[in-house]
């Protein structure tokens, strides 16, 4: 590993998306701080080729083959150029860098991980779905090498931040904080109507289009509901969730005593990401500050689960344990392609997620191989009654 | 000191006031935790035998003679009974305790806490008047003795929280959060006609009275703002104060990297006196949970300044140094005192400090002796011009 004082090498892949634009953003920013070893990106080549002139990583890697060729003949003077999705795990596992920012999306962030900690990186994440599909196993391999597992959303950073120095068994609570997505007071039936572009405009957060949709759905935090199960050691019951239509309130916790903390800024994905590249000191840096007089007002309530049972959903997936939160967040993957492509009712992909719950019995989901088993049966049987919808036009 | 296991032994000087008879709620709700040594009241006899009988300390203090009587007539074969100011330094420089809860009210809670200092008990401060008139002193003596500063009003058991574990040069500024108080919003025009009785009554916290008149001034907060430079080592510009009616967040602190921090619970001060005795573990305890969904809105603003002048003067004395702050103390005191016999307008207890601040010129405040004298002048200018007003009944 490069080690240089405080300074820390990064490896930054799913590079060329909101995340990590954002983590590329804070490196701009802190040359003496961060520096950058290995990029990839999916297929945004233009992109790349651009952070590859700017950042001069020692290697990337492009996953469609098409985008590798025009990055190759772009930049493959200047730097290494890998193709495909098993060089991810090549990058991953090298020993040139210190902290893998794992900003890719869905499922497909999970197997990167799991060479960044055998090699023994710390892990910042941002996808979350790597440790709601494979918490357990993760954890235990993430302990095993003597690594952190270092949020990068800002609820979990919150959270982070909330229970530093704390002791680890007066936390009684950890309240995740939710905007409450566009929807937030309509009716089921009302949702029954919903675009993909009213889906996508989400009020606080600006993020990509699969996280834009979790977060109309609830399911974006029940998928964090799991994440901070794992993350923090907490049960489902010692979770809750709030809504919080601002988005200045990050997330709380409240301790044995009844006191609570709560970590508060813009919403800025910067800052947890640069929290996460600093913990557990902290490192000086020009984002917007928070004015929460000129903000005026915050407001909570309680979150209306019958009109979006996603979050009853990881809820559910949470309780069951095992292979379930794999089988849950497969099935929403599928729902939500299949909502964005037209073919699914918004209301529908909660029914879907309920569905393949329901068909598929839990396993144990401490060896990855039981747990990539779950997913891909979970996403046969999603897309098989897509395609049934799709045929019939009528709801499950 | 008696030692076993985590429990504390406890002075507690200012039994019989508000914050002393919530220090001893916390007592007889974690036994296991904590124990009653001492006891000091200043005249309340009845109140202060039914606490011998209950908590059994080995010796109290009673300051005025005629209570002092009656106590040892009811209870001084359960206990040793002292009279008068100097048993409270007597009693604190003993060693058959732990900790030292100082809730006496003004100038008088500064001996008793040099006394325990210097015999090496740790402070549990409600009285900021201590630091705020000798806050240099204070600190240098602590430091020397190595004994902990805890706080024990809510603002200031806000920030010790939020920066646990923290790096103390990535505190960027202080935020402490004021109620506003009972005449938020008023002008000063109207506040001239403001009586005793409508200054007392606060909308969040039950309180002595002294402290609830400084909350209508603003008052309160200025000596926050002192008491939080000498314990926390921030100067008065990366001290700021928002209005926050709900008294919800307690206060909040702001780091190098843009991320707040801020304390909530419901406003119980027995919650920051359990803190302050547990720090800086946690004792579980069973106070009322916040419910922040019930609440509902929590709102912030800046605090008006040319309404409520006192909070700039706190600033002013915190800037001009030295024996200022004790001077501004001094004068308050003589004021609120002189408000509540009705020989003073609401709006004269800010021009009454203005005007001893104008007169005493600043001097170092590194010894006891030049804050006494300070302390002593003020008031004799102060004395004067209540006099002067009370005959005339003309403004100053």
């Amino acid at each position: 590993m490069m080690h240089n004082g405080t300074h820390k090498t990064l490896a930054v892949f799913g590079a060329t998306g909101s995340i990590g634009r954002s983590t590329l953003d804070v490196v701009r920013q802190h040359p003496e701080a961060f520096s950058v070893r290995c990029l990839s990106a999916n297929n945004n080549a233009a992109l790349l080729v651009e952070m590859i002139l700017e950042f001069r990583p020692a290697a990337v890697a492009v996953v469609d083959p098409v985008a590798y060729q025009h990055v190759r003949d772009a930049a493959g003077n200047l730097t290494e150029v890998l193709c495909g999705e098993e060089a991810l795990n090549e990058l991953a596992a090298r020993d040139d860098y210190d902290t893998l920012v794992s900003a890719l999306v869905g499922f497909a962030g999970l197997q990167p991980t799991i060479s960044a900690i055998k090699a023994g990186h710390n892990i910042a994440l941002a996808n979350k779905e790597t440790l709601v599909v494979a918490g357990e196993a993760i954890t235990l391999l993430a302990a095993r090498h003597g690594v952190s597992l270092l949020p990068i959303d800002s609820e979990h950073s919150a959270i982070l931040q909330c229970i530093l120095g704390e002791p680890e068994r007066e936390i009684a609570r950890i309240i995740l904080t939710a905007s409450g997505g566009p929807f937030r007071g309509w009716t089921r039936e009302r949702l029954r109507d919903v675009t993909p572009d009213q889906a996508l405009l989400h009020p606080n957060w600006s993020m990509g289009n699969k996280i834009t949709i979790d977060s109309a759905t609830l399911m974006n935090k029940g998928l964090e509901v799991i994440e901070a199960h794992w993350l923090f050691g907490q049960n489902a019951d010692s979770i809750s969730v709030l809504v919080h239509p601002q988005s200045i309130v990050h997330s709380m916790v409240e301790f044995s005593d009844g006191s609570v903390k709560a970590q508060l800024g813009v919403p800025d994905m910067k800052i947890p990401i640069h929290y996460a590249l600093s913990y557990p000191g902290r490192i000086p840096a020009n984002y917007p500050r928070l004015d929460l007089a000129a903000i005026g007002t915050l407001t909570f309530e309680e979150p209306d689960i019958d009109t979006f049972p996603c979050l009853s959903l990881a809820y559910e997936a949470l309780r069951i344990g095992g292979t379930a939160p794999a089988v849950m967040n497969a099935a929403n993957e599928i729902a939500v392609g299949a909502f964005l492509n037209g073919e699914l009712a918004f209301t529908q992909i909660s029914e879907l997620i309920a569905h393949c719950i329901d068909r598929l019995p839990s396993t144990g989901a401490d060896d990855i191989e039981a747990i990539i088993h779950a997913d891909k049966q979970s996403r046969e049987i999603a897309r098989t009654h897509v395609a049934h919808f799709t045929t019939l036009s009528t709801p499950l």
